[in-house]
């Protein structure tokens, strides 16, 4: 089920933020120049590609921002699956404001619709099995809440949003602690009833030790398939399971038949290639 | 020649927000519960991957401003080519900081050593040739001023930075005009004289009226390689040719042989993967 | 055990915005009238009333904010229990500096050990008992980070902190959803794996059908303790039980006494009496 | 008589940030997932206990903010004295804005109305004498505009807004400059006339040597009653006298009996409790 | 030709800003005290003074950000050529919103229509000759796009809007480099396709040098009308020519009647006087 | 007596603002490529014109932002009167960061200066009279704290901050309120026992009126030398009387002879010259 968009109080300082990072200090000089004030236009956001669109609203709130007279339509809201050829949403009103507004608007619009496409592609991969997909801490700077949105959108789900709303014990928390059983309670000492904690093992020893704890889910670093089904096994629904990097459309469907509850991946949100959407002018 | 880093009074902005994208409301709850105050730990970041380094100093940047105890020291300073294994930077002070700084620092490294890298694939790929790479306004909202630094970092030149720092005529402002030369001549009109004016053209018939009008740069669009060996021997200096689209280090040599001054790529800046880089704890 | 100080780069923007929100637009007037700039002055946080200090690093960024002269020492660092007299910090410097900062850093420390030493109150009264004393999200705008921090250090825990870190299903969306099985069954195929679920309940019938759901917690809304004694025997083990609303010392032993996990208090975040203390002039 | 609400753009930029504290990076994750968008409902702000509305406009201005569609109707406007049960305002619009909005709008709300009653409260306990409550310095960081306004709906009259807008000569002043008269000419040679100074004086011997010196206010500072009205026949109207610390509706009366013109207090804004107001569901 | 009013999501950072700066913490306190809240009137912003209007959608901004009730309409819109006494605008709506945005809206009006004014003086006393007149980078700190824009207005043009939207080599970039030549070198190897050079030059020696080098423009730099005119019969079209400093309506013709292409002037930003324009009230 | 500097605090938000609005998107591209970064240089800032410095620690602080290896030492503080030719600062350090900076540290401190001086030369025209010279709300946008900070470094006063600190009532005012007696009651009634009042009159009578209702200002509007001195005898010191409007050192002994207290003038924050200084190279 595709998410509602972000309320518009979330988004609006970022989109107002990326029209002053293109407007600059001058403003669209070529379209000021150029096009008459009076000139109207009817255009659309049509897909050169298919896929999912993700961050339509963010886009359409660009437009608006730059000139409120502008008017849009949604034809297909985020989450759609669209085909190449595709009108996505139809906008009508100033030729200069649409101009001035294209470029920042779909910035926004392909990139997080290339990362709800890409995150839609694994998760049909492995249709059908119990994983999820997730996402991770690699965001690009500033991008962060829409970023994560967009997996969501994807039919993906959200890991930690930060450092603060979740526990994730690695090998070098381990190393200050002196042990994983020190390190867990350590945590569990400080830690919010609905915060939830995990942790990264190695090995099979180490799961073990985990799972004693009772941690909520073990990320399994590192592990060949085969680990990860002996780990799958051992853990026998005591915690959920995350195996993590290199996940694909193709690799996907190879982990999540291990067993694992969750597939991990950073480079939806790090390296996610953007979606190809254009502005038809009609 | 690589350029030298950003001033730090334009970048920290962007890391500040950053790191607090990632603290949230808590902070590192992890390692705040787990890692005594007192903990000092070495760090380097090391290349897990060959590529080209951008974006160090606001790495460290990030490190220094969760915790001013951390001394940094760069080996392989923005522009240097590192081979897997390299050593980057190392870091000496209290792990907390380090551990709660990591993630930030290496999403920032990443992307834009991922940029800079494939620029140079690019540039490298045209060797010899006359031919600039050059980036496009296809940058992720809040990022065009890193982003298109790693872009001279990998040896890449940069378009226009926004709207208002060049003119660039495109089909949509013709057809509000009229015709290209009351384009030109409406931009003409209004633009400082440090403004230079490209057109976009789409055949070779505009191409002939465009360098009648003495724009500075001329966009070939969507041409094939044989058109635009045309175009440039049309063209014969009288303005720069620029080939957009597609641009790739397979593809950057055939479209460079057709003589063109100018290679632009969106996807550079949009679509590039991370280098994969790490911290390595010793 | 106290939590270490939040990162000086998460609580600079706060202790500027007071120090700009004091100084307005002519800065301390009657300060740099009548004190000459070389004056030099020892002075003293002193603690004219019992308690625990929090928010004491906020309070001397402050003043090194204002004058970077003023070199400040900890005596009593947060989390320390208080007597009336007791000096919690020393400062030396410019006399300017630390009489313009002064009224700035005692409104974030006199406020922010206020709450710690309410929680550090109502904690103790209940020591020896397994439940919790925890916060909730009636806190005073622009003030969460560091409240909740507060709440840390008096030995409290956190609650939500926001309505995206866990999910809290209260009786307007069981309404909304038709029954408290359809909003659980939404709720979780939503989440990421790190959210916990928690569900307010005013009936022992919704309790048994919240059990059959496995949420991690219910909160007990409105219930007589005798109720509540039920509640956790119903439960047994198998969500944390949480009792809110009008939580004093004086109230929290009997509640505690009914079994439940969690006892949460609005007030003492939104309605905490300050803790006196004073800057002594040597 | 009460004031105009604050202009919204002067709030606009607390509300905002707010509502970010509360959406955090996902928004209301347990809302999202259940409510349907279509969802409408009827609302209403009713008080739960007797008090003076203060905030109200800011509560409505949260709504709005974070959905448009909430339509917002006043019934009682800040001043308005309410009993428990009293609708303040009532919503219509869609059940998702209002429920991610309530928090933050309750959170203002509450915390306004509970300084503007705790004002009222003292300013009734002293009505029919000509003493005036008057608020301090003691604010909460980053909302003293808005809490000093809450003083004025509940019938008090603000202090200084900082640094600048006053002056106000203390001990420590005067110790810097040598004498009370040294100390007095030094603010008196800088301020602008529309400026008023204030002084400090423990003694009535000091209290003489400010009369002299023709300041428009003395603060009495820790004296007895019977001081004060030794303070207040010596004054014999040449200053205005201020009475503070420990104000409150038992102790005012006595007080504002000894003939003084101002009793401040800082626990007003500092220590108020919340006034609780609800938001009922229709 | 009149650019069109930069797009309002440019300048309302500034105009919220501005009115923060008036309204301070409590308001327009006058105002609020003493004019009702349903006094209604008709206002006029009128010129008392001849010149050139600038500005003008900025100002009515400010009358609507403090209060939407407000209508505006535009009389005389920027660019226009206004006598003593005529309308600017008409304003309808509350009496308090217009009082309390006045001087706000006043303080952009009358400075950019005085530097708007400013430019056209110059503009005209050379009307006629194939100069351009064109302002510098010594403006207001923070004023530079809206002082830039009034330039256009007035019927200059703009130079460099930053350090990074063109090259300008100045004497002790040459020092550094070592040669006129290395210098121009070494900036043409690192700037992108789209930005000019232009070289400052203080003999009609260095002025072949940077002829040599096809520069695209120079800026010559202190020199007598005579050597001016040398050196633009030296340059023969074969660069731009800037004249710099001291630029008067009086003086103007004469430097401009060297054939110099440009002629800058900084005092055209910094030390423009204001236009008188007033709100009347009818 | 010369104020104190504004704290850095203050003004660092300024400073950096204007920095970013110069280094732009992508820094000095001119220093960049051509100054090599080992490069040194002792600067200083030299008086072109005799005036008044203001501002110097801000222009300082633009350096030092841009690059902290930047030293700087001051010859001449804020309030010394300087002749042509006077060093005001040493700098030393990277000739990248002086280059880039420069401009920006200029702008500020010849635009402070100038108001210093223009300040100073009013000043003085009157010296040995009792007037004061005092300035306006007719600020530059987001200037007006260093503004008015410049006004008292040239020896004038400053009147209101804002439409917050000081009640100022006009003819709009009166008229909304049917009389001058209501008017005062009005914002009496409302304000604080630290804010005065002020009335501006057009009339003897109304001045008469207003001095039974002991206002502590009167401001006359547009009357002649001989109407202000019958004011003044009128006042007779009850209360401290204002003269406005075009008061230049050659008006100001005229006014201030009619024994007025006050000379306020919008000028010399809205339309002073820049007081020409240069870095100069050694």
């Amino acid at each position: 089920m595709t998410p509602p968009p972000l309320p518009a109080v979330m988004t609006e300082p970022l989109v107002r933020a990326a029209l002053l990072e293109d407007l600059g200090r001058a403003g669209d000089i070529t379209t000021d120049a150029i096009v008459p004030p009076q000139a109207q236009a009817e255009t659309a956001l049509v897909a050169r590609q298919a896929g999912v669109v993700a961050g339509l609203d963010i886009a359409l709130q660009a437009f608006r921002l730059l000139d409120p007279a502008i008017r849009t339509e949604i034809a297909r809201a985020d989450g759609s699956r669209i085909a190449r050829g595709d009108t996505i949403a139809v906008l009508t009103g100033p030729v200069r404001g649409m101009l001035s507004a294209e470029r920042v608007a779909l910035n926004f619009l392909c990139h997080l619709s290339g990362i709800a496409s890409a995150t839609a592609s694994v998760v049909e991969s492995i249709r059908g099995q119990r994983a999820r997909v997730v996402c991770t801490r690699k965001t690009l700077p500033g991008l962060r809440t829409v970023q994560k949105y967009a997996i969501r959108v994807g039919g993906g789900f959200n890991h930690r949003f930060g450092l603060d709303d979740g526990v994730l014990i690695k090998d070098n928390h381990v190393a200050a602690a002196g042990s994983i059983r020190e390190a867990v309670a350590r945590a569990r000492a400080a830690i919010g009833h609905l915060v939830k904690l995990e942790l990264e093992v190695d090995t099979l020893a180490q799961l073990e030790e985990a799972l004693d704890l009772r941690v909520d889910a073990v990320l399994l670093d590192n592990m060949s398939l085969e680990e990860m089904r002996r780990a799958v096994a051992l853990v026998n629904g005591r915690a959920l399971t995350e195996a993590s990097g290199r996940i694909t459309p193709e690799t996907a469907p190879q982990v999540a038949a291990t067993g694992v509850d969750l597939l991990s991946s950073g480079a939806l949100t790090h390296s996610s290639r953007t979606l190809d959407i254009g502005l038809d002018w009609r």
